[in-house]
């Protein structure tokens, strides 16, 4: 059986203007790719209701799981929560449970809960919260979609608490080879050994290093013994 | 006059898997910030030929230009160009121009001009070649599409000689203020400056320091008296 598939959407003019530079990216690569959950496609928009309601309809209809990052905070520019809501046809309003944390969390802070922070109690009927250990105000799962903060840490923090309900597939083994030569130079050979083994997936990443051209190949697959053979013939046919 | 409109298209398995970091459309999001051209939507899709085609028929379609990172090395693994001349209905083959580069190059460094080098000849009917100054083999636009490499170095250049040939809109200006509050509490007094200069964006964006939470507002558009005023406007909410 094929893993469950991902989409993660970044919502944000500050990524898109150059001003932050996102990490929560490659923070959730890594993380699903440890779930055997395949990361198929990230999309990052704008703080525009029209481009998060269009991106969350088409990945949510495309994928098993969505998860997006931004825009859940209490500002007039955190419209993330009511245009989830609206993907889905779906009512939102400031919901009891989640009112309940910010009340605690405040109480216990001594800050004033006002009106921008109650926006961050604007759950859309039906979703379940996910827990932020760090600030309080919580993300959450609607349908198939897991609306999570900006902030790295907090994102981090809210990806703990829902990845574990979700179920993975088949964890993608990996073995890598770097070899000192330009990918013009062992790309013949790769084809072939792609081809001669068709169930596995052999990237080939090229990098600099010292004014030299080398290739990191790397092997993935979910068959460690047919990752041993086709690594045993790479260190054939390029010997260091 | 709206800015003319961008988006990014980032192809390659080692994004999505976590095993590389991407560095290009931070990169490309600041050059283009500077060049008055709104970068209004990246997406990022794997080694797949029919995601390729499809995000650059939807990409092309719906900004001024798109800029692609990854995928046109030697190896089987890179399709881009390939893709984005299927995207076009065009013929796509090894052409005189861009193969008499690579055999100079490869002449003035000693290396075999092989088959797979020879893919990097690959350019579509049509296209016009982007320099590229550190491994020869080009880019290429077709269209309103801009094909380069994933390598960061490799990116940068193309980029550097595909900017200057494109028209920007008028330069967004900006001012920042930051403040050691959080967002909740400069969140209401924050929608009311946004609707007053309604012409000017204004964001928010939050960040932790020594256990503190604190925002950093940004002030953007194109009339900077405009934005001189409004930042008068919040130093005077916000004293420090």
């Amino acid at each position: 059986m094929p893993n469950p598939t991902a989409a993660m959407l970044v919502i944000g003019d500050e990524i898109l203007s150059g001003r932050t530079r996102d990490a929560n990216m490659h923070h959730l690569a890594g993380e699903l790719t440890k779930a055997a959950i395949d990361l198929a496609e990230v999309r990052v928009v704008s703080d525009d209701p029209d481009a998060i309601t269009a991106a969350v309809k088409a990945l949510s209809r495309s994928y098993t799981h969505v998860f997006t990052s931004g825009g859940i905070g209490p500002t007039h520019d955190d419209i993330t929560a009511d245009n989830v809501a609206r993907a889905f046809d779906c009512s939102i309003d400031v919901r009891a449970d989640a009112r309940a944390l910010l009340e605690a969390h405040y109480a216990r802070t001594g800050l004033e809960i006002n009106e921008a922070r109650l926006r961050m109690a604007r759950i859309p009927d039906g979703a379940s919260l996910i827990d932020n250990p760090i600030s309080t105000a919580p993300g959450f799962t609607i349908e198939n979609v897991h609306v999570m903060a900006g902030v790295p840490a907090i994102f981090e923090a809210m990806l703990a608490d829902v990845l574990p309900r979700l179920t993975g597939g088949q964890p993608v083994l990996s073995q890598s080879l770097q070899v000192l030569r330009g990918e013009g130079d062992i790309a013949g050979p790769l084809a072939e050994l792609a081809t001669q083994y068709s169930d596995l997936s052999i990237g080939s990443y090229p990098f600099q290093m010292d004014g030299r051209f080398g290739s990191n190949i790397v092997v993935r697959g979910h068959d460690g013994a047919l990752i041993d053979a086709a690594m045993a013939e790479l260190n054939r046919i390029f010997p260091q």
